[in-house]
């Protein structure tokens, strides 16, 4: 590897190796790429790493990101406010707003419950969520945590304590998936898709 | 995508995105890690980019990477001086010196010769290294471009200029690599392991 004579590039392969996705090897060829793109698209970018880590923060209502103390999509006088829609992260919310196919508003957990992980319901944002629902008007709670174990624990749990409060809580239907092929779809999802059949 | 609201993380994504191999779903998911880690490893990863352009430039002799005038293998004085290698960027250099199998001195092209790209011999660094070939005292240049085409083009144009120096001009050996399978080798690097049979 470099000596100390070059330790800033060794720091860097060093960094970059610890992003998700990113090997020893792939870390070095970023390194390279930028010791010699234009000095200001390298500075560029780490200028946009410390601007987000300095500026953008969670929503204090639903815990999306947000460069103010409430999301754009909170302060969006449009919205439903009759639905509320919980996911696990704020890249989930970004997936269902660029389908564009919801109009409600969000609810972020920050996590699922993950006993393996040692992640429980307390260090999510589920306290924040029953004080919206409590005060709220929502007409529906639509679950869209992950269709995993835990994604589908995290709902049944949050489910459970919404149980008290006037409020529907649904969850996104199961089934196959447009464009997909039916000899590829496991046990799982033809079961789901079974299931939830629908008239035609 | 993101509004105007969360700019920064548009932007941020905008400027992974430019990285080689990261495609607009991975420059997501690695904004969304860079926004989860702790602050102080997203930041370092900034100071990282930032310390490495403002302090990593070009040895002034042989044209690697280095943090002072002269790299450390330029100022190694156990280094056999009698040897100058030609690699084309200074990662080949490296690729040498991980495997520890060459004691001597480098020259780092920072390119090779590639009309349709429009890289002359003037962008590179040919004219130092003629200027270091006449001045110095080597015995020998070992020419260690890639084995392509445009390596093989540039290193050839090398050893014209560098015929009227009393200086031997050698190449890498071509042939098969160790461990792989001769099933699999295709027909120039069959005809290369032929060409350059060795006695047993």
């Amino acid at each position: 590897m470099f000596s100390q004579e070059s330790g800033a590039v060794v720091e860097l392969v060093d960094q970059l190796g610890r992003l998700p996705g990113i090997g020893r090897k792939s870390a070095e060829r970023l390194a390279y790429h930028l010791l010699r793109v234009p000095k200001s698209e390298a500075l560029a970018l780490a200028a946009s790493i410390t601007n987000v880590r300095e500026n953008v923060r969670y929503c204090e209502t639903c815990f999306n990101l947000s460069e103010g103390p409430a999301c754009e999509i909170c302060r969006n006088p449009n919205r439903d406010k009759s639905r509320l829609c919980i996911v696990e992260q704020p890249r989930d919310l970004m997936s269902l707003e660029q389908a564009g196919v919801y109009q409600g508003l969000y609810h972020v957990l920050l996590g699922r419950i993950a006993p393996l992980d040692g992640i429980g319901p307390d260090q999510l944002t589920i306290d924040p969520l029953i004080d919206r629902v409590r005060t709220g008007n929502f007409n529906e709670v639509i679950m869209a945590t992950n269709p995993t174990l835990e994604g589908d624990g995290t709902s049944l749990f949050i489910s459970n304590l919404l149980s008290e409060y006037p409020v529907e809580v649904t969850r996104l239907a199961r089934g196959i998936t447009s464009g997909s092929i039916l000899e590829y779809a496991n046990k799982e999802i033809l079961a789901d898709a079974l299931t939830g059949r629908q008239k035609l």
